[in-house]
């Protein structure tokens, strides 16, 4: 089954969000055995809308659209697929009554701006939103379907998934598209593909394609238009030659995070792990915490961001500061110690560099990164230069320094 | 002026990344004057990439891609284009010298299959890419015009930037489509609407729209097609409107960073700032330190995780959390106190609440956060009651506890 998706928003195209929504739809999809062939974004403007969605049809017949089902003018998605299917707008009373109760659980007057989100196209199917004021709408006519959905990213999610997948599932073939993928990190994309490309015949039809980001270079391969068992048999195979060809530099497979891996070493070891982090600012902590669950593994950490902390807190002796300079080998080391010394714990990890935009010199440039893990007595530390601006080297620079702790963890006895 | 961009990527229909270049692209050029009309994603299929470019290029004459200029099999935008102007690929002796002199730079052999990335279609313009292996191209022919640039974010926006928008500027018939936004946050989109809806008509033919995010709810004024002077004039006068509608809601314009606000506050009173946060995890502090420059202000903090470390580190009463629990008022104050004392600093923020997903009680639901600011003896804490994932309950209490020390800064003398 195919379809193609239309994010609709002016905010869009002038760049002002980023369509986090698109991806969801993508993802979700995929996993359904739906393969979304092409992806528009268009403004909030009658015409722009009118013309993408009737296109898409024309190609695929089935079209999702999220956006411009709000209660304010710049709203109009709704009104163009009603005219697009020549339906009429009527009020749907359960729809009106649904919203009236919403704001009165929240304690507050509907105003009167909300009502036009009760009006809806003569015979389309109200999908109900519990997270939102903006239903979602099935429009179905001679085979032809627009689905919309509101372009709030959590109520599209509850949506998709509560209402829409399970609609998709009936209508199914049996056909799917499936991806899986194999995390690296640490490796370069060019030395990865003289290591795995010669792969590439042997997995045919799946197809390999390689993903850089800031946490690395990600393999994925996809099955297009198989069956699910084959496609699951055939992906399992490529993806196990992947992984070994990977070796070491492969941590995981799909959405694993590298947070997540060095979480799961830990909790397996019943060790609990700090971190003491300058550049990161706080970033390193914050990605760990993103896992949930890990409060069992993650007691805590340091941002020691002023030097000030870097010795009153770590106790980073001031001469090493005054000698080597916060961002030194002798300083990453004293950091991830004396982190690990004062909290009591098994296992630590230390950041300190220059992020820029200022602050590099000619012997240590923008980029330049002190990182160390310490996992009992054993200790590793690493320097790296990272390329791209500060987010970017904040964001490696946290996915080094887990990786480094993976790679120490996994060499320990 | 007016152009389509297609970003090519099978992981971007596979919503395996998320298409932050279209947003860039989007930003980029509206600033410089140009309209994205529409924005598409094709997989890695020779066909989906011909037939969207072909059509976006029917429709505006002008289609700027990203993506699929790599060196790997999965990369065919080169060949696709080429095709669609009837030009031959050929091998430019140029680009490989560069290719090659790069690779020596990093100190390795250029793997052959870097080698196609040196041919150009016939005719082509060359647009050097210092920071990757993949040269910008520009093919022009007839009026027609499709520029490549590759889809790794960095490379793509220095390309943009330094050999795209100059050349655009060049062919700009002076009208430009601009957008200004007024941020606020504390306050519901329909709230807002009420408050600010009724200027849309004064401001026409400007157009108004309502962006609801984690960081609050953004509006949004565009002028669409007016001469730069022109827009300008009208988007200040606009802008003040809603800005004064907004009122203490209001924290910024554009693309103003809450953290940033409260990093220039204190600046200003040439006071420090320290953080103590539990759910957030680090996530506060690391958006303080995604300002360049925030060392200035921003000395460090304590990511108290644990109990052990609420104790411990930051002197809360072990009585105050088995009588009230982690997440309180009494702690998150205690919380607050404590790291501002310990650091001797003029103003803190702390944070303990429950992101879930597990963990939650009737009486303390997934989503409770508890926030308190501090500047000097002056004191706020705040109970608030997040919806959404744990991600975005973390990033809405971030975003509140910054806004807590913003108005409290606001009203102190």
């Amino acid at each position: 089954m195919k379809l193609e998706v239309v994010t609709i928003g002016s905010e869009l195209l002038l760049g002002q969000i980023i369509d986090t929504n698109a991806a969801e739809l993508g993802r979700a999809l995929a996993g359904a055995g739906v393969e979304v062939v092409r992806h528009s974004s268009v403004a909030d403007r009658p015409d722009a809308i009118r013309a993408a969605v009737a296109e898409a049809l024309d190609r695929t017949g089935f079209v999702i659209t999220t956006g411009g089902l709000g209660p304010t003018r710049d709203d109009m998605t709704k009104k163009e697929v009603a005219a697009l299917f020549n339906k009429p707008l009527r009020l749907d009373a359960a729809v009106l009554r649904a919203l009236e109760e919403r704001f009165r659980r929240l304690g507050r007057a509907m105003p009167a701006v909300n009502r036009t989100q009760a009006e809806v196209p003569d015979g389309a199917t109200v999908l109900a939103n519990p997270r939102g004021t903006a239903p979602g709408l099935w429009v179905e006519d001679r085979g032809r379907v627009v689905v919309m959905l509101p372009g709030v990213p959590s109520e599209m999610r509850g949506l998709l998934a509560e209402e829409v997948l399970p609609r998709l599932a009936e209508r199914s073939s049996g056909v799917v598209v499936r991806s899986r993928t194999v995390r690296t990190t640490g490796v370069a994309e060019s030395a990865l593909a003289e290591r795995v490309g010669a792969i590439e015949d042997d997995i045919a039809p799946l197809t390999l394609a390689y993903l850089p980001s800031t946490e690395g270079v990600e393999l994925r391969v996809t099955a297009w238009g198989l069956r699910a068992d084959d496609a699951e048999r055939r992906l399992a195979a490529a993806t196990a030659q992947l992984r070994e060809r990977a070796g070491e530099d492969g941590y995981g497979e799909d959405g694993t995070d590298l947070a997540a891996v060095v979480l799961e070493q830990l909790r397996a070891r019943k060790a609990r792990l700090v971190v003491a982090e300058s550049c990161t600012g706080g970033l390193l902590s914050g990605r760990i915490t993103a896992v949930p669950g890990a409060s069992d593994v993650f007691i805590g950490g340091v941002v020691a961001y002023d030097n000030v902390l870097k010795s009153g807190t770590l106790d980073v002796r001031p001469e090493l500061l005054d000698k080597h300079g916060a961002v030194s080998e002798q300083v990453v080391r004293a950091m991830a110690e004396g982190v690990q010394r004062q909290f009591a714990v098994d296992a630590a990890l230390a950041v300190t560099g220059i992020a820029g935009p200022t602050g590099g010199t000619a012997e240590k440039p923008v980029g330049t990164v002190w990182l160390a893990a310490r996992y009992g007595a054993d200790v590793r530390a690493l320097r790296r230069i990272f390329p791209g601006d500060r987010g970017e080297i904040r964001a490696r620079a946290s996915q080094a320094a887990l990786d480094l702790l993976r790679r120490l963890i996994a060499a320990a006895p």
